[in-house]
């Protein structure tokens, strides 16, 4: 529906991994707390602050957990195995009940011993491989296969009566040979259906490969062939209440990765794409700012995803982390001309804490602020880490935000009477 | 039993919705922040403060859910729809596995065509037409109905062998047919005997009620007969454990609405009527206030819910908030001079916030305060959401405050060794 003036909006801005810890080269300083942030700062000035727990106190978060929390989901009850969210990350569609696995392209001798498992760490011509089984129908399941970074990629199987319950084709281990799929429990025949199912896969990827131009070609030039595709952690893509109609929003989402488009298309969310956003330290922020404005006028949630500051804690650099934060505070300054102060929310949060020290996720919480008309202020005038801890907000959880969003916003059905 | 002199014991006064958000007619202040309430500050300096999330941070709750929670029972778990709760409200007397519905007095034609599902909203001879009905068997099945308000009532349907699980007989839609009810699954025995039933009933009170001297009056000055009942919403009335002998209290209630009694009475509590509480604005709130200091001679717990200011907030009207809670704080002020401060606790708190910007409920969490012998005090010295905040209790669950209570007053089995 096209929203009215008087219609409050929301927009979540997530600095990816923006949370850290103290650091001694910022003189003990969080690079939130070092960096120059007057946009943050004045929301936490005018809005109410908290800390956010994603999940719970101390769990390190993914990206995938940590955004279907703040979406509203319960990762416990979602996450239900890498294979699906992998699949989102490369750009599939998912839908409830397919079973999505990881995968590698391998090297295989004729006696099925895996020479190596990451084919030589190939990294060009697997589309063209992937064409070979992308779209089959095995059995009266369809597959489908797209190929990801280097030697990766995603199946899915879509049919009737199939279960995840299986084992990896996948030896993890080279000199082994392939292993043949069984099911967990051999009494549970969905299962030994799809162990089969995926034994036909797994067969039929070789045949279609082996001979394949791309690896003619590696093996003319002394590499390694891609000749076989194994599959390994099996997960069924969870049936979830589509987050729209559940929480009576429209919403929309501006991010960088594959695998936050993949989750954000997956709940129902519209994603927008921004060609200036990379992923990386050199993003065009201010596109992304641009096309969250542009979101706002047809949805009533925008979720923004920067992927910056992650990215420079997991290259453990805490400086780098401080120029990106500033310039998602630019882009963060620009949007607030651009909205309605009366009928507009703005929270700004990460989806968890990465430590440039550690490179990588670590549990704390991180800090949250929400601004707009007639949130209970506090006393904290600075975003960051700790000034936030003494914020009205308390210590929450990532699945709480949705509905305290909703419920600011007037939009969100009474339990009980 | 009868309480020792040093027996501890604890007053629960409940603001219905006293909290809010922040109101422009109050100078950016909510109606607690801006009433003179010099007896909640004092005991918000005396003792410890803090925010409570009746069910879940952001969670819209009822006046039932909130009291369910507030009585320590997961309205999660014991919030079995609507059906037993209305009837909870009406003040019949509603048992652990009885099956309870929502109903409408409706016109229907001579074909069972729904004419008018309120039937011209009817508002007097109800009882009469009730009492047509009340206290027949069906089978083995007795049957309870009371009239409600205007054109409303609730059904009870108590025997063995009966499920929830069946359709409405109410159409939702004038120029529909009353619907035949049935089991929502077609194998479950229970519900095929439940939806029969029903039917039977909705077939009895056509019968009972179409030639009835109130409707053969309603006719002749040209009004819609109240010829049927069509019940909707079917729920099994929770069995709980009785909040007496699961928390070592001896527990009253001092109450206003049909609701709170009703619930009040379903956990096991004992309820005492002031005939001077008039549930609106124009309330007794001191004779209120006399009944507890009555209530606390022979029990350990009173729970003393005052519904003025969610009238008033449902009414868009701060400044009549503002009256209400200083009406509050006088009786609290009285009752502090009539009990034994070395062994009674004090909780000044509320069971949702209502919003008078939005008129209705909202999901913000309310302030709370503790107040009595050893209880760890903290800085706050006033009472309001957002002072208490800042409060030592943190932010904690509805549904922890009991145990928490029971806790301080020493009477709480532990929980291992």
């Amino acid at each position: 529906m096209a929203a009215s003036a008087e219609t409050r909006k929301v927009i979540v801005l997530i600095g990816d991994g923006m949370a850290d810890r103290p650091h001694p080269a910022l003189g003990g300083k969080t690079p939130i707390e070092t960096a120059h942030t007057p946009n943050m700062d004045r929301l936490a000035l005018e809005g109410e602050t908290g800390l956010m727990d994603l999940i719970a106190p101390g769990v390190r978060v993914g990206s995938d957990t940590g955004h279907l929390a703040l979406l509203g989901y319960d990762p416990y009850a979602v996450y239900t195995g890498r294979g699906p969210f992998e699949a989102l990350g490369v750009g599939m569609e998912v839908r409830g009940g397919d079973i999505a696995f990881r995968c590698n392209f391998s090297t295989v001798d004729d006696n099925m011993v895996v020479v190596d498992r990451r084919a030589g760490r190939i990294t060009e011509g697997t589309d063209q491989l992937a064409a070979q089984v992308n779209g089959i129908f095995i059995e009266d399941v369809q597959v489908f296969f797209k190929e990801s970074v280097a030697h990766r990629g995603a199946l899915i199987l879509r049919g009737p009566g199939l279960s995840p319950k299986i084992t990896d084709a996948d030896p993890h281990a080279e000199g082994a040979t392939v292993h043949e799929v069984q099911a967990t429990d051999p009494d549970d025949a969905a299962a030994r259906r799809t162990a089969r199912i995926v034994n036909q896969f797994v067969r039929l990827s070789y045949e279609k490969l082996r001979d394949h131009l791309v690896n003619r070609k590696r093996i003319a030039e002394g590499l390694k062939p891609a000749n076989i595709i194994l599959p390994r952690g099996a997960g069924v893509a969870p049936t979830i209440p589509d987050f729209n109609s559940h929480h009576n929003l429209q919403g929309a989402c501006v991010a960088e990765t594959g695998l936050i488009k993949g989750i954000a298309r997956f709940v129902g969310l519209r994603v927008l794409e921004v060609p200036e956003a990379t992923g990386g330290l050199d993003s065009d922020v201010m596109a992304m700012g641009r096309k969250v404005a542009e979101a706002l006028q047809e949805h009533t949630f925008v979720l923004c995803n920067v992927k910056g500051p992650d990215v420079a804690a997991h290259d453990h650099n805490p400086q780098a982390k401080v120029d990106i934060i500033q310039r998602i505070d630019a882009m963060l300054g620009w949007l607030l001309t651009q909205i309605d102060p009366a009928s507009t929310f703005i929270v700004v949060s990460a989806d968890h804490t990465t430590a440039c020290s550690f490179g990588d996720h670590t549990g704390e919480p991180v800090p949250i602020v929400i601004w707009g008309p007639e949130v209970r202020t506090d006393d904290v005038a600075q975003f960051g880490e700790r000034a936030c801890a003494k914020g009205g907000l308390g210590r929450i959880r990532g699945k709480d935000l949705v509905p305290m969003l909703t419920s600011l916003m007037n939009v969100q059905e009474k339990f009980g009477a």
